[in-house]
C-alpha cells in the first residue's frame, strides 16, 4: 500500500472587520470601491425592507460606480428554506452572477442567515458583505459566519461556516424596527451580559427604560458591548469546538421551541424562554445560586419577552427536538449554563455540560403559561 | 464609528492521507476504529454498486463494531442534483444522523461529489472519507476537497470546498468498472501527463495496450503517479486561486459540452473532446507545438475516446455555456493551456490564459464528427 500525505497550504485567515456607526452606506461604498472586492454586487433583502432600505441602498451602490442589483424574498423565518434558497440560486444566476460577485446580505437574521449560506455554496464560495438591520442580527447573528437554513426537523440543520468579508453595524436602522423584533433582539443582549459581562448586565439592570426608548447613545454602547464578546468568542473559537458553546445560552430549549411553534415565537421570544428555563437548570443542577437565576428572569421579563413555557407543548416533546438538534453528550443533551452572572460553567474547558432529562422535564414542567 | 477587527484563530490545517493498494475494506475500518473518527458511518453509493460493493463494505463496518448504515440513490450525472442532494439529506436525517457521524462516500464521481458537499452543509460540515471505485474518482475527484452538484446553468455551480478525512482508493474496484467507465478515466490520465509529467505520457503512449486491458501493476502505477499529481497541485493551491487551475486542461470546453449534451457525453468523453479542442487552441495561439497538440489528441484517441466535436452543438452555444462556467479575464474566456507536454502555459503565475472567441470558435468549427 501506498500513503501520500495531503497537507494543503495554509490559507490566509479569514479576518474581517465589524464597523459600528450611524449612517454607513457612504462608508461602506466608499471601502469596497478602494478594496474591489467584486466587480459586481447584488444587495439581497427581504420584501418588507426592500422600498425603504434596499432601493436607497442600491442607488448608493450605484452613485458610487459600483453595480449593483437588488433582490428579495418573503420576510420572515419561514424563508430560511431550500425552497426560497434554491429561488435565490436562480436569481442571482439569472442576473449573471459568477466568481467576481460578491452578496450584501442587508436585513436581519434571516437574510442575514440566507444570503451566508447562497454565498458559501455558490460557485464553491463567493465574498458576501453583513449589513445587519435588527438587534438579533446586529448583535448576533451578523458575526461570526454561521449561515444556514432551516429543516423541519430543526433550525439551521442545512449551513456552512462561511465568514463575511466585513459587517457594518448602522445603528440608525433600529429606528424603524418593529417593537417585537427590537424585543426579541434584547434576549441577545440579556444573553451577552448574562455570558461575558456581568457590568452589561448591572448596566441593563439599572438603564433598560432608556435602552427600551432606543435612545440611540445608549444603544451604540450596548450593541458594541455585545459585539466585543461576540468578536473574543468567535476569535478564540471560530468553529464552535470549545468555548463558543457560551453562545448557546438559552438556546437548547429555544431553538426546540423556535420549531415546535412553527416560528410563530420569534428567535428573541423562544430565547427568552429559553434563558428562563435553563437559568432555572443551572439553579437546579447546582451551579448557578437561584438569587442569580431569579435576576436572569426577571431582567428578560422586563424586557417584555416571554419567559414561561408555552402550556401546549409537553416536556417530552421540546426533548426530543432539542436532542436532535446538535448537542448531546452520550445520549445526555449538553446546555450551556452559567454558574454566575457574566461567567458560564465547563468541564475541564467544555461548556456543554450535559443533563438528565428527568432534571430538565421537571423545569419544563414547572412555570407555565395559563392555558 | 468603532471598528473591532475579527481575527479568527487559526484553524489547524484539513490534513489527510490517500491511500492506493487492494483489498482496503480492513485497512479504512481499522483506521476508522482507532482514529474514532464518528459514533456512526452512513455508507453513500448508487444503486448500481449498492448489492456488490455497498453491503460488504457495511458488513465490514459492523464486523468491525462499527455503526453503519448504507444508503444509495439512482446512478448517473443526473443525480448531481438539488432533488437527490436534498433526498440524502432527508434520509441521513430520518436515519438520526447528528455531528457525531461521518459519512463513506463509495462510488465514482458522482457519489464523492454529491456525498462530500452533503457532508460539507450537514450541520454545517460534517467529515467524510472518499472511497472511489472509477478510475476517474480515484485519479482526480477525491482528492482535493472539490464538491458540488450541477445547475441547468452549468456544472458544479453550487458547491464548496470540503476536504474528505482520508481517501482509501482500492484499485481491485477497477475489475467490475464497465469499460465506457474505465475508457472515460483515461481522460484524466492523459491530462495528467500533459499538465504536468512528460514522462507518464511517454509511458501511456508505449504501454497503453497493458494500462487498457487494466493489468493491476502497471495500472496501480498509473494511478500512483497520477495522484501525486494532483496532491502536489492542491497542496499548493487548496482553494483553486493560481497553479490549480492547471488541472482545468479539457474542461473549459469539455464542461460546457457536458452540459450541452444534457449529459449524454460522459464527463470523460466531453473532457476528451475538450483536450483535443484546447491542444489546438493552444497550437493555433502559438503556445504549443502542432506536434505536441497532435500527439495529446492521438493519445487520446487510441484510448478510445472522442476528440470530434457533435456536429449539434454550435461554437456559439459552446462559447456561451463556457463563459458562464466561471474563468473569465475581462470578458474573454480563460483556458488552462500545454505549452509542451508536461508543461502549462502562464502569464505572470496565471494559469488562466484568456483566448479570443473567434480564434477559440475556428477550433470549434473545425473538426467535427460528420453528421
Amino acid at each position: 500500500m501506498i500513503r501520500l500525505p495531503v497537507r494543503p497550504r495554509r490559507e490566509r485567515a479569514e479576518s474581517y472587520d465589524v464597523r459600528i456607526g450611524r449612517g454607513l452606506a457612504p462608508r461602506l461604498t466608499v471601502d469596497l470601491r478602494k478594496r474591489k472586492v467584486a466587480r459586481r454586487y447584488i444587495i439581497v433583502t427581504d420584501d418588507h425592507l426592500r422600498a425603504k432600505i434596499g432601493a436607497p441602498l442600491q442607488a448608493a451602490f450605484r452613485r458610487r460606480g459600483l453595480a449593483a442589483d437588488l433582490i428579495s424574498f418573503p420576510a420572515g423565518e419561514g424563508s430560511k428554506s431550500r425552497r426560497v434558497r434554491d429561488a435565490i440560486e436562480d436569481r442571482i444566476l439569472a442576473l449573471g452572477a459568477g466568481r467576481d460577485s460578491a452578496l450584501v446580505a442587508l436585513g436581519g437574521g434571516v437574510v442575514g442567515d440566507l444570503t451566508g449560506f447562497v454565498a458559501a455554496t455558490y460557485c464553491r464560495g463567493i465574498p458576501y458583505i453583513q449589513v445587519p438591520t435588527s438587534l438579533i442580527a446586529m448583535v448576533d447573528s451578523s458575526i461570526g459566519g454561521k449561515t444556514g437554513i432551516n429543516h423541519a426537523a430543526g433550525k439551521n440543520l442545512i449551513g456552512a461556516f462561511h465568514n463575511p468579508i466585513a459587517v457594518y453595524i448602522d445603528v440608525d436602522h433600529l429606528k424603524a424596527l418593529p417593537p417585537r423584533h427590537f424585543i426579541s433582539g434584547m434576549a441577545e443582549v440579556v444573553k451577552c451580559g448574562v455570558i461575558a459581562d456581568a457590568v452589561l448586565f448591572h448596566a441593563l439592570e439599572a438603564y433598560l427604560d432608556r435602552v427600551l426608548r432606543r435612545e440611540p447613545e445608549i444603544l451604540a454602547r450596548v450593541i458594541e458591548a455585545c459585539v466585543r464578546i461576540k468578536v473574543r468568542v468567535v476569535n478564540r473559537d471560530p468553529r464552535e469546538s470549545g468555548v463558543r458553546k457560551i453562545l448557546n445560552f438559552g438556546h437548547t430549549i429555544g431553538h426546540a421551541l423556535e420549531t415546535l411553534s412553527g416560528f410563530r415565537l420569534t428567535h428573541g421570544e423562544a430565547i427568552g424562554i429559553g434563558m428562563a428555563a435553563e437559568a432555572r437548570i443551572a439553579a437546579r443542577t447546582g451551579l448557578l445560586s437561584d438569587a442569580a437565576a431569579e435576576r436572569i428572569i426577571r431582567l428578560t421579563a422586563r424586557c417584555g419577552l416571554p419567559t414561561a413555557i408555552p402550556p401546549s407543548l409537553s416536556p417530552a416533546a421540546i426533548l426530543e427536538v432539542a436532542r436532535r438538534d446538535k448537542k448531546t453528550r452520550q445520549g445526555r443533551i449538553a446546555y450551556a449554563l452559567p454558574k454566575r452572572i457574566g461567567a458560564m460553567a465547563h468541564r475541564a474547558g467544555d461548556y456543554g455540560i450535559p443533563v438528565e432529562d428527568s432534571l430538565v422535564a421537571g423545569v419544563l414542567q414547572g412555570p407555565r403559561k395559563p392555558r
